[in-house]
């Protein structure tokens, strides 16, 4: 009768254990996130959307692959954007990409499953956040809006390495405006006093108002331009370089960031936070 | 009798008019490979490959991606970042990008065939060059060598972000490497005597002395360290900032041209050069 709970027990503590361990194996994702951790991370996917821009701005424009007339693929009715995001994500799903909930997929219809064994990834937001994704606004911005500034008009052929680097530029602009979920759960643990009327109200303008730090704002579009000076610049041995020639315009950077990641960013915590007592 | 020869004519002429326009579209390819333009394109891949090598140097070493028996993907046997590499690299080649000489699959086997439209890439090489990939040995220094002095220890469950990262690197470097036979045959156009009587005689040594120019490997490795140290540092507004941070170790680029970049460049440089007169 006394050794039945003792296994129990030591099952337990072994459980827990079991789950320290892999917790503390993961530091790059970040066992908990917090105002601090979640402002550098926010610093650090700058970098990966400027490298971005610059690795997109090395091709000219290769308007065939965003013509779903040119690609006539087998089994497939779209561009050749279309084709290559699109199953590039069922292969980056099966390997456990979207099981991590600082992803979200471009085509998530049919997505297929994970193939890989579970990771325990740390669940910090409230499970509304899942049916957040607005993916299909950004895809529009990205090839309306953005990539007419970005890209120079031509055509070299390399239509799979442009839809590459397409998908590589969508994931980090994506990654970063659905990290507004998080964003926003941080800020509403900081203060549950300050949104919870709000929310109960569905007071988007207020909710808006609340979020908006103008000279935050201001001070992040300038930071984007800076780094994109600096990671753009042609670098030499030469210590009289041309400083003038750069791999792409830096203010392309500063107007993604205020005209689309900003104001998207903010939808996403809207979003989120009307769903956040749910 | 007279109208059908005329018919062919303008046929001919159409079709040379056509290909002349489109040549003329493609400013990123070149139409022409120069010793400047070529020199200038090894520049440039440098800067991606130092973007690739910051971005994989984001996640810990996730070893799990390289370890044959953690994925278990149905139909598949194989690590994870084989199973994204080889089916990221079946999609593009379905968009076409394998049919650009510059580029070479890691997995080439059963790779299936483009199914977009033709490009006139200018066919600037010896029809031996498309029997030269070396691959394999990329790979094998990939993870044995690099990654290793590239990715801190740890687990953060990204595997699919990991390998994804992997292969934009993988394809940098290979394409890089690769480059070598346009390298070695804008060599041999402008100096054909210095070249043919080594390639007949087979002599692989008496062709890497004449490839080796000490100083100019010297330059490129510092110019790459350099240009490490620019891309990795930490930017921010604040001008007393801390130049001491950094995204990674700028010496691992420079190990990376000086140990395996350069010298596999020139071993396919020797490869093409011995095919070159068959």
């Amino acid at each position: 009768m006394h050794r039945f709970p003792l296994v129990i027990l030591l099952l337990i503590i072994c459980a827990v254990k079991c789950r320290m361990a892999k917790a503390e194996q993961s530091p790059g994702s970040g066992n908990v996130y917090t105002l601090a951790s979640v402002r550098e991370d926010l610093i650090r996917q700058e970098d990966t959307i400027i490298y971005g821009l610059i690795e997109r701005a090395k091709f000219p424009s290769n308007s065939h692959t965003y013509d779903a007339k040119y690609a006539q693929i087998p089994g497939f009715c779209g561009s050749l954007v279309e084709f290559v995001v699109k199953n590039t994500e069922d292969i980056q799903a099966k390997a456990g990409r979207y099981k991590n909930p600082e992803e979200n997929p471009f085509f998530p219809e049919n997505l297929p499953p994970s193939s890989v064994p579970s990771y325990p990834f740390p669940q910090f937001l409230h499970p509304g956040a899942a049916s957040i994704n607005i993916n299909k606004s950004i895809w529009k911005m990205y090839l309306h809006e953005l990539l007419p500034l970005l890209a120079t008009s031509g055509d070299d052929g390399n239509y799979a390495q442009t839809a590459a680097s397409d998908l590589s530029l969508l994931q980090a602009v994506s990654k970063r405006i659905h990290y507004g979920k998080f964003v926003a759960e941080v800020k509403f643990r900081d203060a549950p006093e300050d949104y919870e009327p709000l929310i109960r109200a569905k007071d988007r303008e207020g909710l808006m108002k609340l979020l908006t730090f103008t000279s935050v704002e201001e001070a992040v579009r300038m930071r984007v331009e800076k780094k994109a000076t600096v990671f753009g610049q042609e670098v030499s041995l030469d210590s009289n370089e041309d400083n003038e020639k750069r791999k792409f315009d830096p203010s392309v950077a500063s107007r993604l960031y205020k005209n689309w990641v900003i104001p998207l960013t903010k939808e996403v915590q809207v979003e989120y936070l009307l769903r956040r007592l749910g």
